[in-house]
């Protein structure tokens, strides 16, 4: 079973129109509401393909009472923690041309005892895990060590755990020796203050992670090993069209597969965290992934990087 | 005590940020949430003034609850209808230089059983009410006689109604004799098919409809009578700064006001509806009204339209 943390989740309301002109009025068919969060639509990627899962996260007020019944009525398995805060809503329009404008409301922090409530949620849920995965923000003002304590929770019962979130609880589940981070340049360079994303992903290493899976969008995706002197490039021939939502959680969700399974080796993720993250691309919503995953996977294109050359990014 | 129904509310989410860039990320807060509909503005409008006031409509799903738990706290007296279809939102983003976009959601139809369980609480609520107020939409598919049957419903006990609605609602509401409309400029023609506004108006009149307020936005509001050859034009001398969102609520909560106090000349009406239209622009959020109304009355100016002048109307 593989345990999803999402400390921070949020109401997904999706709009579609045909177009946008700001300063004005438009009317708009009800939008597809989802409960969402990284984690969540890690869970869902995993579900859906038939992998055992839980999905742990809290949930509060109106928008929060909305989100548990959607996940509910999504068949995902999932343990809810009451707050007293309302979940926050994250609202995106898209165009009919595709261009998508993104809204997300940052989140109210949730009391200590809450914290405690799901940290005994996330306990209760970790035994007979094979793999615990973080996904997300934290509320503003929250304990940035929440994601670096579920490290730590996950390894004293020798399971291994994949964090994907940003600043400083970045940095923090690093230190914790995190087996996986998957950022995105940005991500990194913010978090480590470094300009250069394979020298701040360096960086990471030295802190105490295992791997790092630096996501760059249309132009594949980098590993980086605390045991191998290279990393690895991968990317597929032609980028793929569709919406990029949610790329990096079925990225997340290839790992975390594979890592439930024993499965370390970073030229294997690296490939399947690709192709999953494709595959996504090609799907409407973020949690969904395309069929074709295992056929991609032999689309992708490998290649070692000199790990030395923190410029060679650039070119990519 | 003054009716307002509003068959088609909305959860009424209004988000502030300093900027919006299509096609990108924002982080905002938390939007101020409110039970919206037109009829729920010019109730609560006519609740902050001390008149007495309910206000009725339908609510469904979790949006429904957000609205009947914020109406509840505003104290505003309300009857609600419980419908199966989720209640509407309007998502509205103000951008810190006043820039505002609005998207609308249209709304779902009820069924037939709940159409007749609004009207039947309607008919409860209308003995002991001085005016019966009709405002906004209705639902997609919904029949357009339900405003028409509003003022029957309203005339059958020898109460005034005032509608502001637009389309054929708004057609039908004229011929069913309705005192007071409220249409804009844009609505009239719409409605009417006739590119004049004041030819259109004088084509409401004709209907049946007893009084016609033109909102003209900034350039103030037109008042045309059935009984009276001329009409009346009004406006500040300058205009106000500030949010035009509830302004057409404010005036329509000034004609019922006097409506119910049996004060039905068109220049008073005018006059006060012109001041509190004028007053809830001052205001950040629909269904307030600013405390200077009355000090804004004196201030209008108020001229005399030839209501043959059907051109006139394009030089204001």
């Amino acid at each position: 079973m593989i345990l999803t943390v999402t400390p921070n989740p949020a109401l997904d309301m999706t709009y579609h129109m045909s177009s946008i002109h700001f300063g004005e009025s438009h009317r708009v068919s009800a939008p597809a509401v989802r409960a969402g969060g990284k984690g969540l639509n890690v869970a869902r990627v995993l579900h859906s393909l038939g992998h055992p899962v839980i999905s742990v996260s809290p949930f509060g007020g109106s928008t929060g009472n909305e989100l548990a019944n959607e996940l509910m009525h999504s068949e995902v398995p999932h343990r809810l923690v009451p707050v007293q805060r309302a979940t926050r809503r994250t609202v995106t329009m898209v165009e009919t041309g595709g261009r998508t404008s993104i809204f997300n409301e940052q989140g109210e922090n949730h009391s200590a005892k809450e914290w405690d409530a799901l940290a005994q949620a996330v306990e209760s849920c970790i035994t007979g895990a094979h793999c615990v995965v973080g996904s997300g923000s934290l509320p503003p003002n929250a304990d940035p060590s929440f994601f670096a304590e579920l490290v730590n929770a996950a390894h004293a019962r020798g399971v291994p755990a994949i964090i994907d979130t940003s600043g400083p609880p970045l940095l923090a589940a690093a230190k914790a020796g995190a087996d996986v981070l998957k950022p995105n340049s940005q991500e990194l360079m913010e978090a480590t203050g470094d300009g250069h994303p394979l020298r701040a992903a360096h960086s990471l290493l030295e802190l105490g992670a295992g791997m790092i899976l630096l996501s760059l969008g249309e132009k594949g995706m980098v590993a980086l090993c605390r045991d191998e002197e290279d990393g690895y490039h991968a990317g597929l021939s032609s980028p793929l069209a569709g919406n990029p939502t949610g790329a990096g959680d079925a990225a997340v969700a290839a790992v975390a597969s594979l890592l439930s399974q024993e499965i370390t080796d970073a030229t294997t993720t690296l490939r399947q965290a690709t192709a999953w993250s494709a595959a996504a691309v090609l799907m409407p919503l973020a949690g969904e992934i395309a069929a074709n995953h295992a056929t991609l996977a032999d689309d992708v294109i490998l290649r070692r990087l000199a790990s030395t050359d923190v410029m060679e990014i650039e070119c990519l």
